[in-house]
């Protein structure tokens, strides 16, 4: 049996939105309600995919099936499509599977030519309409199927009014619509060389084919990309019956939300425009109504849709956002779906459901977009004034939230000039960790190089600060502190804004929204510990992030980097001196400076997650990211470690590494120099020690991870350095202290020997980023170069580093999952790689088993609703 | 029962080599073919990895097991271990499972005390032999087992000479060595704080601790990861009652083998001495006489020493290495095993063994060290000169040969010197493809930076050059030009001399001796081929490198890097014009002129070949690497791309990358420029067709190589472009040329998803250079930073550069196998990397099933050997 590619809305379901998109089970499943829609049919997302694999062409096959079906609809119309009589005008539109609201093509009022429109202009006796909808169509199919770009269309229709001293649209006679139409043609013909197509059939073919084609272009892309929507789903192309608004006075088009849509409240919400096409709402040409007043316009028409509202949500048992035309006098259902929402809006409504009954607990919480909560908990830019706004470039969300703030181009003018009370916008090629301080008082933070995963992006959104990252076409000039981007230049005190949820950069100050956490906020969290299985942990390096991130729900730190705690003012000089230290002596004498310092850090980290689980991860950085770099401050530095200049120059130069990533880090500097790991061991197990003695309620169980192990001979040498020293410590004390230790599973190595590794190994912890970037050869910092030219070939649908790569990543993550439970079946698992604040990644670590994630501290909340979702959608067997 | 650690010789044989070591079990062996061996006992080598899980000690039941057997050995020789009238001494040897001559350590007359030495002197009725005999073993034990070493003692004696006016210790009374003796005790109770022991039994037991000990010693750690011997296979002790070479005139040592090891002449060939004991004739302080000179002064002795030869050689059928003693007359044999030998040597011996019939061509095949055939295919130092030569420094043997030369910092410099027909060593802090020339002027190549697959090395071995590369101990001046290492300054135009077998550097002239390859070599690799399974190709971007690489055997061309074509002087501007384009058109412009170039390129080596398979790798180098680094080229080169230095700097400077290694190249700058693709693949086939018609006798099928594929998708994009392009060139043709097009499986990911990979590519070849360094997350550049400690802390015991890791990368190339397998039965596998040059990865290329090995041509013959004996150890099941 064939396969059948084409549905009259009679014949498909709701239910089929896989094979009919969204739109086209839709509008079947109205039609099975009864309900007012304008029929025709649907062809599957299945032609789609079948239109790519045969080289762009519509088969004979699935062509004769579009006709047989446009048969049928000429029955049910009454109409015959191409008649001079009585001709059926169609509608053709996109549908996906998921709603990808004007990212793809639409094309009205198809089925039209020089003979059509007269019989058009007869049948409805109004010429006047009939011609212009003829020029609409015209100038709407040159644009989608034949790029001819519609402004320039309107360049002509604008001409026209000064020729004829016309200032409106109405103004235009039939005959100058006419008139209008041959130039139109004429200038479509010098355009594309051939007459512009008169039969009826072929117009339906192309833009048909026009749609599939609309699926791959560069916006739906990006639209896909933000939204995880796999390129190989297609979209359905929907064939419908023209029905008017624009037939008079009593004719009509509107949109409607059963609920606000940006703040969830329970009421019908939204516009019409009377004697127009639905493009012409949202056009924004002439100012629409509010839905209310259609009560009074057309109060039967308005009775009817109120119902139909009604009875769609119940239905749909969710918010709807429909589309309706009332052609004279009668109510047409165009569309409905699940309406989109704001995050505030969209727990409102999650909470009046259950409230009212419709929902139940688990519902609601898999109603809510995860990532959206990012603007709950930061701050927005206010919605006009953005809409008013044109960025003068964009590059990598790194960090959400909006802030605006005078330009500065280094973190000590950062610091400075926040004292004084200015907002702040930090501007850097790079960031390393000696801006930290700079970052800290910034409001927002631009970066010309690094991904989502680069220091600047890690560290802002551990702060909850706003970065836009990767902005590759700034030129910065650091003498004359100024920066050009997108045709403009930007003096250091000039005031930009960025939007770090879009990565949009925009010129002048765009005032913003304070984040406000509701009630709802609260609620919803808490339900979504009832479903969640996965234990959520934060990437905190300070007790002021562990706090923020306690206050959000972490269950525990998954990841301090102990490195950050030893940038600050007072102890880098210490890390110096145990950097140039000749001996491994000297470099006890540093570190004996470094215990104390470092002591009191875990002890505060203690003190704030009280009790909870602490991960403390042992030095990762390569040594030289400690060591200066600019000449001035080289002989500086080089004065304050008692050296001379030549011999700092000549520790930097032997510190020096073509590929840093995979250079001297990790453990590897446990394994070189072992007095640093006992260092570390004695602060971590000392304090550990004295708050314990303090709060003897607490269980304080520290865990100690040993970064960038790929062979377990190097994490047993470590381990035996770690548990010599911790155990002698605990041995003099008072207190039965536990710890454990374990390992970053972050090399490639390590997750195909990981049955070994667990011989040594209580806990493994995947450190996807640096996973991802030696699984993949590619270098996060230096991966933004080419990743569009793979988005744009669709090579990568998605960020890697954003969204854990489930076919080769998350292949390794799984097989180390295995092979770690086979040598030790209770041995603890997580992730504290960026992933772990992102609700796809999050789905795959519930599904693979998981024990936890470990997210940076704004984050937390979205993991919790993400765990919980993925625990919904995959309960395991436990 | 418990487990036997303790054999007696009689108890073992010749076959427990695991378990014995190997002088244990050859010690068995020759007891039990009734030779005359002083009798003793092995502790086995599981008795060593025992003591090193048991803390470094010996655990009673294995000290039970030693006394018993000395008790054993005490009837045997009638005599008694700590006797003062009759006593037993003992020498203690180690013996591991493979010979590592020298590595380890041995005591001599053990069993001696104050009160021992008294009988013993009686006994013998030689007092002046019995103190001679205790001071030796002072100062061995102190040394070995104590640590005190024994140059301390030689002070001693030296001291002690002068006092008494003697020059020869043979001068020394036994007065004069009692007095030496109480010296020798007070210097070591100085020095150790404690008496020197007393009791045989401790001597004993501390001795064989030592010894166990010393299979840790750097020298051994060393010595077995140049020769592949695991550490986990630990050493036997053997423990042997002395016999004395010392005890007078007809008394003496010597040491023997059954064929020249130099030459392999199959003539007794060895040195003895009369009066002394075996280590003597070693240290050379007497000049020992030629073994045929015996059969003047023992007669008897000679005559029953041949005999043995004869036979040991005819029941080991393979040269032997023996010791022997003469103890009044009385001939023993201490030691039997196969001969070490030059790679000249084996290849004779195996080649006579074979043709006197006493072993077939497969035994003569898997006898030959095939690493060592590097000596005969390069030249070496005169061993005589080399004797006396002091390396002022060592780094890693990159490229074997041997080359002395003058001192040389710049390639300009190596080629100036060199036309003016000096021998030249090119000094670098690490090379680039830009020094290619000066390489090839020079004899040998020094590099501070950079390890055994740094470009440097990369490129020797192609050229057959000598290098030694990574030497992080030179420190170079390159304004003074001159560098400073061990202390020495070796100044532009001063001679040093370099082996790039051993690693070693030296100041001044060793004459070198050239490389001969005799016919043996050649009977040999004729033989190889009859076993082996494995094709064997080369890798080579030029046809010299191909002819010399077919002149060896090459089947065929694995890797042609075409990147190395563009860096000769009057393509790299054409290079770099691409590269600064703004535009796709000026980029075809630029390639366009690259084009008629390469096709040439491409011509030669499918002339050279002949019709054999030709692997052509598509351009891998990240951009960047053609650009100028220092101001003076920037200039220079912005003038010739007439645009401005600013320009070129941006350009330089959007280039840049943070760890290139993971950047913008690959099939990453295909997908990006897909007019670098179009242009090369227009190069590979109108070459293949234009050689093609000329002789249309071979069968040329280019095959088409796309590096740096790690996801299906980028490989289908590139394959995409490249079969467009070939196809429409051959369509125009008169030739119906075949192509392949395959990938480098050189990214973890690509290994995980070869299933999907084998989809689009009709090849694998595994680039398993940059997959060891992802796998690992190693930069190859940085690794020799930090791989020391990693090797003294036996954390890895290889290279993993060097030597296919087969616990990590093995795994993933095996499943990558599997995968390519089941997708495509039929795909072509190889190997591409360094391995495919060495013999222990070829053993794992054919266990794992791949088709053919790719290195570099001077590794040819290696391969052949490597591949045969893989074939003999492991036949596949075909």
């Amino acid at each position: 049996m064939s396969t059948k590619y084409v549905y009259m809305f009679s014949e498909g379901n709701g239910k089929q939105k896989e094979l009919l998109g969204g739109k086209g089970a839709n509008l079947s499943e109205m039609t099975n309600l009864g309900m007012p829609v304008p029929q025709g049919f649907t062809v599957t997302t299945e032609a789609c995919t079948r239109y790519y694999d045969d080289n762009s062409e519509i088969v004979p096959e699935i062509v004769d099936q579009i006709f047989a079906n446009l048969k049928k609809l000429e029955e049910i119309s009454g109409k015959e499509f191409g008649s001079t009589t009585n001709p059926l005008l169609l509608s053709v539109r996109s549908g996906a599977r998921a709603s990808m609201p004007g990212m793809m093509d639409t094309v009205l009022n198809l089925g039209l030519n020089d003979e059509v429109v007269e019989g058009f202009a007869k049948m409805t006796n109004n010429p006047r309409f009939a011609y212009d909808s003829y020029r609409r169509f015209i100038q709407m199919f040159a644009d989608v199927v034949m790029e001819v770009p519609k402004s320039n269309f309107e360049k002509i229709i604008d001409e026209m009014k000064e020729t004829k001293g016309i200032t409106l649209d109405s103004d235009f006679t039939s005959e100058d619509l006419k008139e209008m139409i041959e130039k139109f043609k004429t200038y479509y013909k010098e355009q594309k060389g051939e007459d512009f197509p008169t039969v009826p059939r072929n117009q339906l073919l192309e833009s048909i084919k026009a749609v599939f084609r609309s699926w791959n272009n560069p916006r739906a892309i990006y639209y896909r990309r933000m939204n995880d929507i796999p390129a190989s789903w297609g979209t359905a192309v929907n064939v419908q019956m023209m029905v008017f608004g624009n037939m008079g006075d009593t004719s009509g088009s509107g949109v409607a939300f059963t609920r606000n849509p940006s703040t969830g409240e329970a009421k019908l919400y939204g516009e019409f425009l009377m004697n127009c096409q639905g493009e012409d709402v949202v056009a924004g040409i002439r100012t629409p109504e509010q839905i209310e007043k259609l009560a009074e316009v057309m109060p039967h028409a308005y009775e009817e849709f109120v119902e139909i509202c009604h009875k769609l949500e119940q239905h749909y048992r969710d918010m709807q956002d429909m589309e309706f035309t009332i052609e004279n006098g009668k109510l047409y259902m165009l569309q409905t779906r699940n309406g989109k929402r704001t995050a505030a809006a969209a727990l409102q409504i999650a909470v009046d459901l259950v409230n009212e009954g419709m929902i139940s607990k688990k519902e609601a919480v898999a109603s809510i977009d995860a990532k959206s909560l990012d603007s709950v908990l930061h701050p927005t830019f206010d919605e006009s004034a953005l809409k008013l706004a044109k960025p003068i470039g964009s590059a990598l969300p790194a960090s959400p939230g909006a802030a605006y703030g005078k330009v500065v181009f280094t973190a000590e003018d950062a610091i400075t000039l926040n004292e004084k009370g200015d907002n702040v916008i930090l501007v850097r090629l790079e960031t390393s960790p000696e801006d930290i301080e700079g970052m800290n008082a910034a409001k927002g933070i631009l970066t010309v190089r690094g991904g989502m995963t680069s220091h600047a992006a890690v560290v802002a959104r551990g702060m909850g600060t706003c970065c836009v990252s990767g902005c590759e076409a700034i030129v910065i000039d650091e003498e004359a502190k100024l920066f050009t981007l997108g045709g403009k230049t930007i003096k250091e005190g000039d005031y930009i804004s960025l939007d770090g949820s879009t990565g949009n950069i925009y010129e002048g100050q765009i005032p913003t929204v304070e984040a406000s956490i509701s009630g709802n906020f609260g609620t919803i969290m808490k339900w979504t510990d009832e479903f969640r299985e996965l234990n959520i942990r934060t990437n905190a390096d300070t007790p002021r992030d562990a706090k923020q991130a306690a206050d959000f729900g972490a269950e525990g730190i998954g990841l301090c980097r102990t490195e950050h705690m030893f940038f600050e003012a007072d102890r880098i000089k210490a890390m110096r001196e145990m950097i140039v230290a000749k001996t491994e002596e000297a470099r006890r004498v540093a570190l004996e400076k470094l215990l104390p310092m470092q002591r009191s850090d875990f002890e505060g980290l203690y003190e704030t997650m009280e009790g909870k689980a602490v991960t403390i991860r042992y030095l990762d950085p390569p040594l030289h990211e400690f060591l200066p770099t600019e000449e001035k401050d080289i002989i500086e530095i080089a004065g304050e470690l008692n050296i001379t200049v030549q011999e700092l120059k000549n520790v930097i130069s032997s510190l020096h590494e073509f590929n840093p990533m995979m250079g001297h880090r990790g453990c590897r500097l446990a394994v070189s120099y072992p007095e640093i790991a006992e260092m570390q061991t004695r602060a971590v197990i000392e304090a550990a020690i004295n708050v314990s003695v303090k709060h003897p309620e607490w269980n304080i169980v520290p865990e100690i991870m040993i970064p960038l192990v790929g062979e377990v001979k190097e994490l047993a040498y470590v381990k035996s350095i770690v548990v010599k020293t911790a155990d002698d410590i605990i041995a003099k004390s008072d207190i039965d202290l536990k710890y454990s230790v374990g390992t970053m599973i972050e090399i490639p190595r390590a997750t195909i020997t990981a049955d070994e590794i667990a011989e040594e190994a209580e806990f493994f912890s995947f450190g996807t980023n640096d996973l991802t970037q030696m699984t993949f050869g590619f270098s996060r910092d230096d991966a933004a170069k080419f990743l569009d030219y793979y988005y744009q070939k669709s090579i990568y649908e998605q960020d890697p580093f954003a969204r854990i790569d489930k076919n080769g990543v998350g292949k390794l993550v799984e097989m180390a999952v295995n092979l770690g439970r086979k040598t030790r079946p209770d041995i603890k698992l997580g992730i504290c790689g960026e992933h772990g604040g992102d609700p796809s990644s999050i789905e795959f670590c519930h599904n693979i088993g998981l024990d936890y994630v470990s997210c940076s501290p704004f984050r937390v909340p979205i993991a919790r609703l993400a765990a919980a979702q993925a625990a919904i959608k995959n309960p395991r067997n436990n």
